[in-house]
This record gives C-alpha cells, structure tokens and sequence, in this order.
C-alpha cells in the first residue's frame, strides 16, 4: 500500500512548505483541486522541487476535454491525475489512452457514482479507480469495509484508493486489509498539529510492511 | 436573449486581446475551464480589464468543495460560475448558497445527465441550468429543438442556457424561439478568421431583438 498525502485550501507558500517537510515520509503528494483551480498548473510545474522523491498528483478532476487536461497536466509535471468517472466514457478513454502513452497514471474519482454507473466505466486496467465521499456529502464511515465491498462487487478492477476523511486507524486497517493500492490522507495529516510528525507515523504503517 | 462568447484552450495573452476586442459585441465573456486549470483564477483575476462591460464566466466546473470554489471565483471578478449538475446536491446547494448571498450567478452545467438526473437538482430559481454536450461527445444536432425539447420537460426551469457547436445560424433560430436566456458560443466565434467581425455578428442578433 502507499500513502497519498492530500494538500488543498491553503495559500501556494504553505503547499510547498509542507510538501518539502513531508514528502520524504509519504509515496505520492497530491495537490489538490483548490491549488490547481487558484495557482494553475503552470504555476504548481514551477514548484514541483519540493516533491522530492515522491510521486505528484494534481487533482485535477477533468470531465471534459480530456486529451487537453491530461496533456497539458503530465507536461506540467504531473505523475498522476485525475478524471471524474462522472465523465463521459469518450473523456475517460482520452484520458486513458494520454496517460497510457505517457506512461503515466489516470486516477478515476468515483465520487457521486452507484454501482451501475461505476459498471459503465470498468476495463482502464492501469487505472486508479479512487473511491471517495465528496467533502460536501461527509465522510466514509468504516474505510476497510467500503473497500472489501468495492472489492466483492467490483473484482476486476486492479487498482483501488479510497479518499475522504481517512485517519490513522484507517490507513492501519487498510494496510493489514491489503486492498487498496493507496490511501489518501488529508486532514489527518496536513491539519494535524505536526505534520511531519504525523506523515511519519503514517509512512510507517507502510514501510513496515515491506 | 444574450451571447456568451466562449474562450479556451489559449495562451493568457491570447485570451486578454481576444476579450479586449470582443467583450464590447457580447454580454458575457466566459473563460473556460482551460484557461481556469492552466493558470488559476487569481492570475485570471489580474487580467479582468479586458472585460469592459461584459459579464464575466470562469468556467470552474466545480464539482465538490462548493463553498470554498464559489467564494473564491467570486473573490476572483467572476460573476458568473459554473457547477456540474453530476456533483452531489449538498454541493449544489452550498454554491447556489454563496451566490444567492454575493447577489452573483450560479450555472448549473448538465453535461451528461439523463431526465432523471436533472430532475433531482431542479428547483434553483436564480441559478442558470445549461444544456451542454461535452466536447468529448460530440456537437449539439439542432439547438432550438434541443431547448424546446428540454423546455418541455422542464417547465419549472426559469433560465436555460445552451452550449456546444452554437453556431450563427443556430443562434438565430435561439433568438426567435425565445426559451434560452443565454446562446454560449465558442469556436464560432473565437476560432473564425475574424472574431471581431464574428462578435459583431452574434451582437447584432441580440441587439436587434431589443
């Protein structure tokens, strides 16, 4: 499993002044939807030495122009991003079909979306299929049993995060659950009183594991 | 009925000369999601001279963290933004929230939902419901047809607006049937030969009405 640490709704200097303390500590850094909608991506690709050997995520929510987004997001520094499953399926394979040349990495957010709308948009084998709670609509209860649901209904896909209100309990019992590729951490790092300490503790779970 | 004249997928300095030159034919100046994600709306912000009179539309395809998206695209010279109608009803509410109480304008795009879907968000009086095929899918066949079906369906609905391949005859045929408030036109007008020209053009069959 990796830890994905999730950095939104705060000012550019504060993004990058916590990535560079955390990013040592944590697989991907993802700069959320408010950093890439207030700065720009071109403004993020300036930025993107204080990632440091972990993996960059924009969250870019794309649901239309596809090609456009993810080209112009992978030229501007990006490993991973991130396409709305609510896209049409024509988006999610340009998307797909971008980062697949790249050799990069389309995350699908699956926010919003039932089961018969997630049945839709199966098959993008190298995707992330991200299973999140939109911040407006609260957060996930008991992560590790949305995550062993999402795998008995859905067991081809092969590459599974979860988002949304995900702490320190959680990211353990996902860890030793061992279905999610990734666990994405926001508040309960990035707000904590030591963030560093914290994106320590979390990275831990993980480096313990291998 | 008022022309919304679309710009995307440029440079910002392309995008600032062609809004100088046009935004005095038409009554709202949208920039898209491009210019949006390419270089953030505090840049755009910066920019906002080139408007003149014209409305101005960012187009943020907000999809969650409503609150947050709308306050700061409005604390950004927009007076118009946009929400997905795929985002949660929480989200919807909170955006149409932030606009009611800034006195601005929420625009609700419907890009991929079916009947039912637009049904469970109906009921915003004041925000503006657009009827929308994303540019992955394809163009809108006949645009009249496509407002009087949705008309129809939708009595409720107090403000509509259309986008998606509007080209000059389109807009014509819209003007004279009188349902959309708003014909949101784009490569017709940005991409020609000569956009002033252009703009003049759409102008002139919004000023004729009057």
């Amino acid at each position: 499993m990796k830890i994905q640490a999730a950095i939104d709704r705060v000012d550019l200097d504060k993004a990058v002044n916590l990535t560079k303390q955390i990013s040592q500590y944590v697989d991907i850094i993802e700069w959320g939807t408010s950093l890439v909608k207030d700065f720009g991506i071109q403004r993020l690709a300036e930025k993107t030495d204080a990632f440091g050997h972990a993996q960059i995520l924009y969250d870019s929510k794309t649901i239309d122009e596809g090609e456009y987004e993810f080209k112009a997001g992978f030229e501007s520094k990006a490993d991973i991003l991130t396409v709305m499953g609510a896209a049409s399926v024509a988006t999610l394979k340009k998307c797909y079909q971008v980062a697949q040349n790249q050799d990069k990495t389309m995350m699908i957010d699956l926010m919003g979306l039932d089961e018969a709308q997630i049945k839709i948009i199966l098959g993008f084998d190298q995707a992330i299929y991200c299973i999140h709670h939109s911040k407006d609509s609260g957060k996930i209860k008991n992560a590790s049993d949305t995550a062993a649901s999402f795998r008995a209904s859905f067991p081809s896909v092969k590459h599974i995060a979860i988002a949304g209100g995900i702490d320190y309990a959680n990211t353990v019992a996902l860890a030793k659950q061992g279905i999610v590729d990734i666990a994405i951490v926001g508040s309960a790092i990035v707000k904590a009183a030591d963030p560093v300490a914290e994106a320590k503790r979390f990275g831990k779970v993980v480096s313990d594991e291998k």
